[in-house]
């Protein structure tokens, strides 16, 4: 199936292309690696297939729980079907369940301390300032939402924070911590968008407590394709 | 009046000394000048003298509007009298009107940008750490506070700054900025403690924008022991 028209955007893992329906857009996923903020990249075969279904699988989940996310279908290997959103916040949204990456170096905790309640960070989209740490004041402030916004968006972080770690527990994997993005579709809709895989989310494997997320590309860990597999494969089978 | 006993703490710009009184301390102020986290250091002559002053006269008006402070008296042109605290909470509170410093920094702001919003902020007192910005989430994983003490602190912030906002517009000074440090004394009474001065918050003068507070250290703009006089003698003469 071909749908992809005009290139609208091009991002460090994925592509949006425009479709001949203005409320459509393809995203195709790339195999660039990327870390600390594009200083550390690379190519990792096959890694745009493996995310881009880990990504269709996970969202098929939540809109059957009834979060109203971008995501349309699977088309291909490498794409899928969204809603264009007509409104991109430039916020990331991050909980946290167990201590790991930046908040582990700013607060000065050991990585797997586990976190007495879920902590919520909230960055500012702007690589020029390296995707800061900011409060909702700041957000505010900026102009990129509104304290009514931030605290809808909050309330169904909290409940993704919740499926999703049901969701990873089933298939023998601990969801330390996960990144989501928001926007709005020409509707008003507020939709879940970006991706949800090894990229975004921390996975460690219960078991062994290994990494099954981008800290093997970033830590020079190996087996980087090997480890996303194992999480679409544990998914596919469950 | 000679009232210090044991030296109990040697902060950067002051020293807590025992008194016979359990539930008093004397706080020194010392001329010590730091910044950059104590990467930057001077003395600047009188400055302690100055600051005592100017916080023993704005902890005075507090205390008449109400507030539940840690200031008791004036006792020396180097000493006030204050309430000691059980417990001191490891935690910077800041309000900001306009963008300066390390938020202007941080979000790409131009200095002196007015902000639509009052901004709050959290940091973590911890040297070691650089004395992060952190969010709600984070004081309470850390174990620092809890949700409930925070909102407390946060409600007490915003009536302090309205109301130190007021203060210093009568002596035409914009307060720009502040940090605020809470504790509680031994009977469970929430104080604001710490000093409010020139070394602690942004104080800029209404007709010539010009800084009457640290960043005249900070930046080696000059003249800091006047700009700190400035605006004492402004408090004293209102």
């Amino acid at each position: 199936m071909n749908l992809q028209g005009e290139l609208l955007y091009t991002g460090k893992t994925k592509q949006v292309f425009a479709t001949e329906n203005p409320e459509q857009v393809v995203i195709y996923y790339k195999d660039d690696a990327l870390a600390y903020n594009g200083i550390k990249r690379a190519q990792i075969t096959n890694k745009g297939v493996i995310n881009n279904k880990i990504s269709a699988n996970i969202y098929l989940r939540l809109e059957k729980m009834g979060f109203n996310t971008h995501f349309i279908k699977l088309l291909s290997d490498r794409e899928q079907l969204c809603k264009r959103k007509e409104t991109v916040i430039q916020l990331e949204f991050i909980v946290r369940n167990i201590a790991a990456g930046s908040m582990a170096k700013r607060l000065g905790l050991k990585t797997g301390t586990k976190l007495s309640t879920p902590v919520f960070e909230i960055c500012y989209k702007n690589d020029e300032l390296n995707d800061p740490l900011i409060n909702e004041y700041h957000a505010v402030a900026l102009g990129l939402s509104t304290f009514e916004e931030l605290a809808e968006i909050q309330s169904i972080v909290k409940k993704l924070n919740l499926e999703l770690q049901n969701i990873f527990d089933k298939i023998g994997v601990i969801m330390v911590d996960a990144k989501f993005e928001f926007g709005r579709t020409a509707d008003g809709i507020l939709v879940l968008s970006d991706e949800i895989s090894p990229d975004t989310t921390r996975l460690w494997d219960k078991k062994t407590i290994e990494s099954l997320d981008r800290d093997r590309f970033r830590h020079d860990l190996g087996k980087v394709a090997e480890a996303y597999n194992e999480i679409l494969n544990r998914l596919n089978n469950e």
